[in-house]
């Protein structure tokens, strides 16, 4: 096969958009297509401050390079959830990134500064220790880039993440987590910070590809407790029906975004937002979730 | 295990209910479900003239034995497709079953009648068989019924059936379809009779569960056109996701009824409904869609 834009040998072949790659034209293809999502979503312009949070995993470490490269003002923030040796490995992939190429990088360790433990709490609350880690990223991204000055949270989400979230809100109809679901959450509020997904259109096996052809160092593991989880059979069902008609899952989220979203706008409730008596976030109740959580691991 | 109604020897389990039964109390399950299907849907009464679309099929054999055994006033329609072998085999079976139990049947011939053959048109016009099935289907649903004075026409359209089109109407966001996919279309016209889908909650394996227990005879092949279709696909993914969690078929479903659908009602379009110059059956054209197969067939 030859490469659609050099004629070069082509070492990859994108089935969903017909096409075949070399090297070089596939890193141009992916620039391509993350500064288009960034622009035509409007998600941040150049000379803003922006927060990637990375995990040390393909899809964030492929977002924090090409960030970088295309020129935005990007600071990384890695956050150390204490998952015993795949959190320190991660973390020691993420440092060493940032020290060889001289990049910002704030470091959150959740055991260290706040005293949490997801295992525990998981076990203590019986609920997943994922719905907690939720909770404590969602929290932590929004605080490290209000104290810091950022306009926006930018998450390494790809196609395959967000057509899999997709799949499991439409299985249930969840009429509020479609009426959000978009790779732009813009601030409600003062104290909330913008979230974006510039990933949003490319796939895992790109963003994989990407970090390969540049030689960048990443962990291959899935976090241990994400096995199991419903979000992998949704991918793999995805990926079954894409198999047999390729371009299915952007097809499902574009036109999702493009087609279904407007209809459950009208779901979209007004939240009576207040300040957390105890740190000062935004909040729906008295005490935020994550002072909750924190209160909670220290009883 | 136990029966849970008799507490006798079960020889079904259905998981998404959690609940097994012995041959004699699955089929008591089986009435009510149908029967509380009719009623809570409002698709008819008693004594109201319903004219059940029969093929040979689990599904539609068993819609047709438990409407007759609920007492409901069923007369069945079968359409010959002119397919080959499999349509004269599954004639035979809808002839043998409505003449051992003195039932009223109505035999359609497309080939005889119309002069109509589903292979010459699908290439000649390079569409699908399945899609010119559907053309001709809907229109002599509809035309029989009209002539004979039925309210109602009911089609064995059972849980698998109806979460696979849901499914495919999802994946691509079609709010037409999404707008209008119910167990019930309202007539919206003098002329256009109302359509109900009574085993809408009930799946293939229940219905052919429920053949079997009766001892009636039934078509086991599906339609020799079929294979290859996207609905199979759609099926065998659906089948995956509730081997893995049971009932998820079904809470697409219900969920989608109950919560998704109405957000696509502002879609629906006011179609300027005439009547067809050639035939007098109601069609948004000079034509309907049926007499065009027709002439083009001729032509
Ligand atoms: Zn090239
Ligand atoms: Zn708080
Ligand atoms: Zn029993
Ligand atoms: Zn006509």
């Amino acid at each position: 096969m030859r490469c659609r834009r050099c004629k070069d040998k082509a070492v990859i072949y994108i089935e969903r958009h017909n096409a075949a790659f070399c090297e070089n034209c596939f890193l141009h293809y992916y620039y391509n297509q993350v500064d288009k999502n960034i622009k035509r979503e409007k998600m941040f312009k150049k000379g803003e401050k922006i927060l990637v949070v990375v995990s040390g995993g393909k899809d964030s470490m492929a977002l924090w390079d090409v960030l970088n490269k295309n020129g935005y003002d990007v600071t990384a923030m890695y956050i150390n959830l204490g998952i015993g040796d795949y959190s320190n490995r991660s973390q020691e992939i993420v440092e060493n990134y940032a020290e060889e190429r001289k990049l910002p990088l704030i470091i959150k360790n959740i055991k260290k500064e706040y005293g949490l433990e997801i295992g525990k709490i998981s076990k203590k609350l019986k609920r997943s220790p994922c719905s907690i880690c939720g909770t404590i990223k969602r929290y932590l991204f929004n605080k490290v880039a209000l104290d810091g000055g950022f306009t926006t949270v930018a998450t390494g989400h790809n196609l395959d993440d967000e057509a899999a979230t997709l799949l499991g809100n439409t299985l249930n109809w969840q009429e509020g987590y479609l009426a959000r679901q978009a790779p732009v959450l813009p601030s409600t509020h003062p104290k909330l910070v913008k979230k974006v997904k510039p990933l949003f259109t490319l796939t895992e096996r790109e963003n994989l590809s990407y970090i390969l052809f540049n030689g960048i160092k990443f962990i291959h593991d899935e976090c241990p407790h994400a096995v199991g989880a419903s979000s992998i059979l949704y991918k793999e069902v995805l990926n079954k029906l894409e198999e047999k008609s390729p371009g299915t899952k952007q097809r499902f989220l574009i036109n999702f975004l493009e087609k279904g979203r407007k209809h459950f706008q009208d779901v979209r409730e007004e939240l009576d937002l207040k300040e957390c008596k105890i740190c000062g976030q935004v909040t729906t109740t008295e005490i935020c979730s994550f002072c909750r959580l924190v209160e909670i691991s220290h009883s």
